[in-house]
């Protein structure tokens, strides 16, 4: 059974050519290939303007980027057989890198599955689909996750934004198995419980792993201040590698309850505080009564989700990282991170920097940190690449 | 005693207010302040157009960077006191982060003095300097390094190009106590000895200690390539990780015969080889007796010494990068580093991924890494940034 061609404009291969696995609607032959024909999800044979073939791809009508190639081998069709490879493939990658079950098993487009998110909580997996062309095989999903990796449950994960933009319903739900409300998992040493069912995201932010191993030792024996802590990922790990003290801050009463869970897990709970509310609210009231850290920690949710956010959400990483830098003691650590995919290094340096001017600091960046290697970078897809994490010692000029 | 002053034109102070260090030539209101007046190396007082101080500087007179500025209070001339105190802020970062006193001292403008960098090997120090105003202050230098860190000896490696430039004499020489041909050190658990006196720049190249760090997990049980290897400072941190067998390419028999030295330290010597000549020769010879490895580490002196050199530069990483990838077999490693401050991360993802491509191959990069935090990166001064590694996972598409 030959599968539908999509035909795109000549010259718009170039991309794809060069290592891209996104189709943009304006590049598409529409008068060749309408995209109207297509069903949501439908699989699809993609080709250059003279009819040579460029791989598979799964067709997303309603959205700007309206297809995605899965492989540039046209026989290997989107199926149980290749996801069971695919997978294969990004455990190798994973068993290599970690002693521990505890990663992001599956990363969308640098594991040549767009669309795909799966994170490993031991014997759970977290799946998260972003694409028609994956809610279409979920089945398949399920069915090639159970044979790599018989785990004891499979959660779908499925009530993020951007299924909202492909018309995907929202849901959660157990596809296989049985999936507790909390699963454990070990970070660099440090026990947590992330809430699979109900946190944010997948419940766990694998990508800031290697960051947070670098908090070690900077906060040996320092009193510390975790802004935005979710359920403490670093908070709770600066209390476990030695700090004296540590305070989260975060607007989720349950988010901080899980902290206080995941500080006893690891012993720690006596040197923990937490603090419920905004966090600029938050930052006032510890300024205004003469609270100082050596480590304050910004970890914000992205500010700047799309491109016409970037201005005001460089004002609002401006405005965040500024009064952070304020609360610290003469000699002391700025850990400054962004998940804003629109965000560029070298913009949040820049912020860092005249914050630190503007309060007649010396500033410089001790460490440059990103996503971890269960989050690889797909050279061609500058989107790939969201987190960093610069570490900032601040002395007095 | 008031200091001459150096006076900027208008608006030629922006710069230096936003962070930065250096004064460009033009940038001198000659008319008022002839750059002919000053003595290499002399202090001067850093005026606006207005005559506002904007702090203290060395002037280079016939440098393109003419001054560079170490203090932004007028009252902290450049002299021992000063530099014992710069000596202590640098030495507190290290000692917070480095159980072992084997690191990067001091750090340039990162460490306000610019023109001077310090690589400690336990009780020796090695010194470069690399302006007329640190030159002109070396006998403090070594009185400040006494007395903070009272070292068995201080070496003067005062024999780089930038002091060609900079008319300054080309000499290695024993400033303190005496220092031995070679210098031991420790990296990531791993013993080498140094050539300090004869070897390329301080002996040891304390920037990629991180990443090196990183090799552990990719190498283990694997077999390696280290092009370019020098004496080993890949090559036998990934033999004391656990590869099975490491080769090592270099051009000079010296650093080849170190090696092999700094293997039997680490008692790996049985898994070493080395290889002597030019390393795309050597790449040739291995691809035509069909050898294959599983990591290629490819960690190249600076192919772009100066933005005219950008073009034929990147041409070289290229050529090295595409024929490195070559030698790998089916699910390999390719761990691509760069010194070439003028090659910016985003270049050198472009390289390997149109080499990936051309080789029809699927290229992700699962590390990004920099320069470690005793080479702190002054966020206003991006040449202070100039180490990145890239580890790219190769596999067939």
């Amino acid at each position: 059974m030959s599968l539908p061609s999509l035909r795109l404009k000549s010259n718009s291969d170039r991309r794809i050519k060069a290592g891209h696995l996104w189709v943009f609607s304006n590049e598409v032959d529409t008068a060749q290939t309408p995209l109207t024909l297509f069903e949501p999800g439908q699989e699809v044979s993609l080709e250059t303007a003279s009819g040579k073939s460029l791989g598979l791809a799964c067709v997303s009508p309603n959205n700007l980027i309206c297809a995605r190639l899965h492989s540039r081998d046209s026989k290997h069709r989107l199926d149980k057989s290749l996801l069971v490879h695919r997978i294969k493939v990004a455990l190798s990658l994973r068993e290599r890198l970690f002693d521990q079950p505890f990663y992001r098993l599956v990363y969308g487009d640098s594991d040549l599955l767009p669309g795909l998110v799966v994170d490993r909580f031991g014997d759970y997996l977290v799946v998260q689909i972003g694409t028609p062309g994956m809610e279409r095989v979920r089945e398949a999903i399920v069915e090639a996750l159970v044979q790599v990796l018989k785990p004891a449950g499979i959660l779908f994960k499925n009530d993020s934004g951007a299924r909202a933009q492909e018309d995907l319903p929202s849901y959660v739900e157990a596809a296989h198995g049985e999936v507790p409300e909390r699963v454990a998992l070990i970070e660099n040493g440090v026990r947590f419980e992330a809430p699979v069912w109900t946190g944010q995201k997948t419940g766990w932010f694998y990508d800031h792993r290697m960051n947070r191993a670098r908090l070690a030792p900077y906060v040996k024996g320092k009193r510390v201040l975790d802004l935005f802590s979710y359920i403490g990922g670093w908070g709770v790990q600066a209390a476990a590698f030695g700090a004296s003290e540590v305070m989260c801050v975060d607007i989720s009463a349950p988010a901080l309850d899980q902290v206080e869970h995941n500080a006893e897990l690891n012993g720690v709970a006596e040197k923990m505080a937490v603090v419920e509310g905004n966090v600029l609210d938050a930052l006032r009231e510890l300024k205004a009564a003469d609270e100082r850290f050596d480590v304050v920690i910004a970890d914000p949710p992205a500010f700047i989700k799309k491109r016409k956010d970037i201005r005001n959400g460089e004002q609002a990483y401006r405005r965040l990282n500024e009064q952070a830098m304020r609360m610290l003691n003469k000699d002391g650590i700025l850990v400054s991170a962004s998940c804003s995919m629109h965000l560029a290094e070298d913009n949040l340096r820049d912020i860092l920097n005249a914050s630190a001017r503007h309060l007649d600091r010396h500033l410089v960046i001790t460490e440059r940190g990103f996503q971890g290697p269960d989050h690889p970078l797909h050279p061609a897809i500058p989107e790939t690449g969201y987190i960093k994490s610069l570490f900032c010692r601040v002395l007095p000029v």
